[in-house]
């Protein structure tokens, strides 16, 4: 494997997991195979999960890891080409990638969505730009568009709960104060059209995610309905995809409570608002998968990593 | 042992002092017992020493180190139960800590006083959330109420340089331009305690600790008596602890010079404000012993660590 | 060797050329000379190459890495002899320094030229400051007056590059929009003086580097003629160093294109505005070496600690 981009670079998702699982329950087995190999991993938003699990994975497998906050510790990174840099962005991403691309092995590189220009964050400038011009593999930390290691994570943890031949799994959209990328909902949908699953997706209308990534996945704008004999309700808050970036809805009525998660499962990516997207009482009882979703974490991404170095 | 979050955390303080300078003479000996396992240091606040001193004695264990500064870096907490996070904040300490918990073996935190708010200071929000909510073990980098890295360095420092049975150590206030936080002279306060000394504190009045840690203590107002014939004299400001966080006295004749120090050690946890805390001359003569405190800084941290690794 | 501080502190160049390609060819043939070492990065300036090539080196080399951004994570220095620090600073660079000193065994510094306060500046204080008052060798990450780890990068660059006894290089002034330090200039105008070669520096009137340093180098102002038949083209901007720090001239037909290049190799410390300094054209084509003077800063940090280490 190359890179990894996005949920369509998983060829073939149960074998993944099943890595990975062995991975948790021997995560130093491969200490060797990444010896004198080093990874940066290159944030241009804030992280904690993804921080701190993405080193440790790449530690487990005896890599280097250098951190490097890219917006405030670097230079400001220009994306068009052709463009007559004389105002604030001292270089361009044509150098920037080729230089990181000669101090390590693999590059990992968080860079979220702007919610305000839908077309740039679409075309993925700075994921994108380091995949064409970095010379060494490239691993999504989050992107405008997608989260495959969060996605893989959720794999895991599904996989490690899950009874059924074919569960009832629900994607809710949950209230928010603030606008948030699609990312997670988008990988989400992508790593369920991997499973065999009876998946529903339930949100306000106006929030319809891109048609493109969620496809002929069932919408039920009624959550209580949709929340039915679930097995899995994965709970996220997204702006609107359509009237790009906007929040259109704030209806408490929309967090998930125990009395609709019912026998369900409750997964959410973290961080989470307690009280607003969901209320204490789920993530305090021990229905709530968070915080093993947080611990796969490590492992999606230790399996990411072996898959490169063994390529 | 789990936790090292105060002075009264150390069972056995002449036995922990004799196992750090042991460390200090062969700094690699235990570089096994960390093999595979990962520390995590998390800011809250600025730090020099403790940062770099805390790494080392990682490293020299042979542990990983992973260093976040948690507020530039993470996302914003919240602590109170029950909260509806609808504001600033996006993650409760309560997934937080058990989510920090997934990804390293120990935890380090650093969170200073807020000097504005006695009662939330006092019930050390940032740190106790840490220790209920975290599955792994926990260390005081330096919380609102005490700096116990630095009271066992200085304990360390004092048994390299005492000659007597019963040395007199003088706490002295000092003048300085900020309103600092308590925490270095509680837990200097809290290590006398538990040592055989003629122990007096010094400075103006109004400026008395907490009487629940200073305990029956020797005051005294006039900081050239206090000093007389002292063998160890601590200089240290902090602001008004029953006028909360205020500055109450800038008077520079509290500064301490060569002539009040007399022939006793000087001791500062650094950094220290040349010639408003102590003049010049005392910290350019071979008096001072806060370069050795700091040196001390990296094995006082090394037996916490080892003694939790042991345990 | 104790420090490197400028290019001045290279006794022999090609055999430092020599050993860097050497390293380059078998980066790990040293692994074991850093084991129990370590080296602090103290960046008091944004960095991208630096930071990562330095960090590789050292770990190439076997060494624990420390990366600190000591203006933003660390305290406010003073640097002044007798400062009454009643203000911002809160330490003062003699405990700085010997603090450091406590924790590592090599200390590499970035801090940049104010270029408001031309005697500071020429003074290194920050540098200068941990030289003094450090009980370790110090590293230049770039100061106020050199930036010799990239003028050693440059020399393994020409040496690799050139087919000539004394090829014809020139070090050509480009137009920016900011005011920029004369460090990289500098450094490899140094560098030059230890090399056999035609050696030209052209820039517009009022732009003359430092006497000091060019000494007798020829100096001609007509960039078309300087370029004449070179082998190797250097372009930097930098400002006035007599009208200290100022931008006296933005003139476009300053910038480099392939036409003025002709068949020369085309060198930048980078990063580079495009369009600006430097035609697409010219960053886009097989005859620019900066990505490889990049690749090179690895190879010039690390013969750099292991000639501090072997010594």
């Amino acid at each position: 494997m190359k890179n990894y981009i996005s949920v369509n670079d998983i060829d073939n998702l149960s074998e993944w997991v099943n890595n990975a699982r062995s991975l948790k329950t021997d995560p130093f087995a491969h200490k060797n195979l990444g010896q004198g190999k080093t990874i940066c991993l290159l944030f241009f938003n804030n992280s904690l999960r993804t921080r701190l699990s993405t080193q440790k994975a790449a530690m487990n497998l005896g890599m280097e890891v250098m951190v490097m906050n890219f917006g405030s510790e670097g230079w400001q990174l220009e994306f068009d080409d052709g463009a007559v840099m004389d105002q604030g962005k001292s270089e361009h991403i044509k150098e920037a990638a080729k230089v990181v691309s000669q101090f390590c092995d693999i590059v990992a590189i968080r860079a979220f969505a702007s919610l305000t220009d839908k077309e740039k964050d679409e075309a993925e400038v700075v994921l994108n730009g380091f995949v064409k011009h970095a010379s060494i593999p490239v691993v999504n930390m989050e992107s405008s568009v997608g989260h495959p290691l969060q996605a893989l994570a959720d794999a895991i943890t599904l996989a490690e709960h899950n009874m059924k031949a074919k569960p009832k799994v629900v994607l809710s959209w949950a209230p928010h104060p603030k606008a948030l990328p699609h990312a997670v909902a988008n990988s989400f949908v992508e790593m369920m059209h991997l499973q065999d699953a009876d998946f529903v997706i339930t949100h306000p209308e106006g929030y319809e995610l891109d048609p493109q990534i969620t496809k002929n996945v069932q919408v039920e704008y009624d959550q209580e309905k949709a929340c039915e004999n679930a097995d899995f309700i994965y709970v996220k808050n997204w702006s609107s995809y359509s009237d790009y970036g906007k929040v259109l809805n704030q209806d408490s009525n929309w967090m998930m409570t125990q009395e609709k998660l019912g026998s369900a499962k409750f997964m959410h990516c973290l961080p989470v608002r307690r009280n607003v997207v969901v209320e204490d009482t789920v993530l305090d009882n021990n229905q709530s998968l968070v915080i093993e979703q947080a611990n796969n974490r490590t492992f999606a991404a230790q399996v990411v990593l072996k898959k490169i170095l063994d390529s």
